[in-house]
């Protein structure tokens, strides 16, 4: 299997710059100090997430005749967002597959982009999405088992690598695992002496347990879901997976209170509004056994409902 | 007077480069069409505030020798968190005076930067911080009324220029002044074609007669203390509302309702916690007769209790 390599990342950070935001190291005084604490806001991304920088990279490597006949993208969650923002972006259509059951909000913030949103029932996506590629002829952006989508999740490292040579430990949630693949694969290739730990939460570690037994264990759906950390609830692909084998140290796995605790955390002391599933890998920091040195704690996403904002906030007064 | 000009705010941007975070501009893509809107998110800084610009700036233009005496602050805010951290920085003392009824949690933080805090009676925070000048030779780092603080606020405003060639229009919180001095003074220069307009809540509004009368109108403390905006019931100094005068086109006043939802609409779309003073620019661009073309509002501070944005957040819903 092919694996995707600096060369790709490097092409990959500069086919976005134009289109995403350079997001700053932010020091977070508050930390352990023989472990520096620095946060990687990628909440502040358009669409709120860093989904957008593989669909840019995504849609940005298709030739133009293919990718004026259109995108196709199936999820609930921040890559719905970032397909149709990328599509509007380079003016062609896109069509995203969304469950019946999401959300009104999400499905209207991804309308907002301007894309066609097609319902379908429960594990109808997959077979909906194919059909929308057949009778559009548009191109099938997957969510995180592609190298075009690990390349661009992958320019976080490189940009890490730059703002801080001296990076002993940089900690990214896993799921589908596009984005600990591209910022692992990067981190090892710049920074070979950083540690590159993966978080997940402890009700949906299916890659905790699937790097432990060399091979990708299925949790059911239904035992996934439990976490609150509703962007976490993947499993890698072997693609992904065979990414994780290679550059991931270790996986990190977090408790539902102490992935609120961190939301708490970085609205409160950092200034940042984070979802559950953005703010695991601070909770991983709290947590791990970290080398002494910097460490980068990847905020992945702000999407959070204002209901579940207010009540994790409320929870700690 | 000397006012400040564009060569002291670029001196100050890389006497201070190191030391702070240089923020992103942040495209708020649910803005109005015709006047795309920016964020420029200060919140983001080292104490969560813009002082801490001012506060390196300052610290940096004093002499080694007088600067090993170390220095004086009094206030109750963001500024007294600035001073300490940029003294620690320097490893030289701070004295920060702040009023007796000064928050706990906020007399901690700014003990937590290595400060020495004077807790002081009502109207005694002059005198004491005089008191505090004779007995240790520190030096009195004031909050806006000094060159050198608005030359380091103003780095802000050369930021925005170097990233948004085709600025139309500036929104900046007013109180004191001296990020609106600054930062107005910086874009004159670079950006000659843009409003720079100062926002202040209704409140509070004393700048707004101030202008409009051509001379500084003191309100009671009483009156200006009835805002939620507490980083925004100071009035400008004789130095800052000569640099007002010159620099700013207008200035928008903004309710109490206006402020907390722009508070709401900053963590809900922007992922951003600000507190209230530093979400005004935001109300205004809501609220301001804006040219076309791009607007940036400053997000100048994130320090905000946590019930008070659990309340405003609770409050939509």
């Amino acid at each position: 299997m092919e694996l995707v390599t600096l060369d790709d990342i490097s092409d990959a950070a500069r086919r976005i710059a134009p289109d995403i935001v350079r997001t700053p190291l932010l020091s977070a005084a508050w930390g352990d100090p023989r472990r520096p604490l620095w946060l990687k806001p990628e909440n502040l991304q358009p669409i709120g997430a860093f989904k957008i920088r593989g669909a840019f990279n995504a849609l940005g490597r298709l030739d133009p005749d293919t990718r004026a006949r259109g995108v196709v993208a199936y999820s609930s969650g921040n890559h719905a967002q970032a397909v149709a923002y990328a599509a509007a972006a380079y003016g062609v259509a896109a069509h995203i597959v969304m469950p019946e059951e999401t959300p009104a909000v999400k499905v209207e913030a991804t309308r907002g982009h301007g894309a066609d949103v097609v319902l379908c029932g429960p594990g109808e996506r997959e077979r909906t999405a194919a059909e929308l590629v057949e009778t559009t002829g548009a191109v099938l952006i997957p969510p995180f088992d592609h190298p075009d989508i690990i390349a661009g999740q992958g320019t976080i490292g490189i940009e890490i690598a730059e703002d801080l040579a001296d990076l002993a430990a940089v900690l990214i949630p896993v799921s589908g695992g596009g984005l600990a693949s591209g910022i692992g694969t990067a981190i090892r290739a710049l920074c070979p002496n950083a540690k590159v730990l993966a978080v997940e939460p402890e009700l949906a570690a299916d890659t905790a347990e699937s790097l432990a037994r060399g091979s990708v264990v299925e949790w059911p759906v239904a035992k996934r879901n439990r976490t609150i950390a509703d962007g976490l609830r993947s499993t890698p692909s072997e693609l992904t997976f065979a990414h994780l084998q290679r550059v991931v140290d270790d996986v990190i796995t977090v408790s539902e209170d102490e992935i609120r605790a961190a939301v708490r955390e970085l609205a409160l002391k950092a200034h940042l509004v984070a979802e559950p599933s953005g703010a695991v890998a601070l909770a991983g920091y709290r947590k791990a056994d970290l080398p002494d040195g910097p460490a980068v704690a990847v905020v992945s996403g702000g999407n959070i409902e204002p209901t579940q904002l207010t009540a994790i906030l409320a929870d700690a007064q």
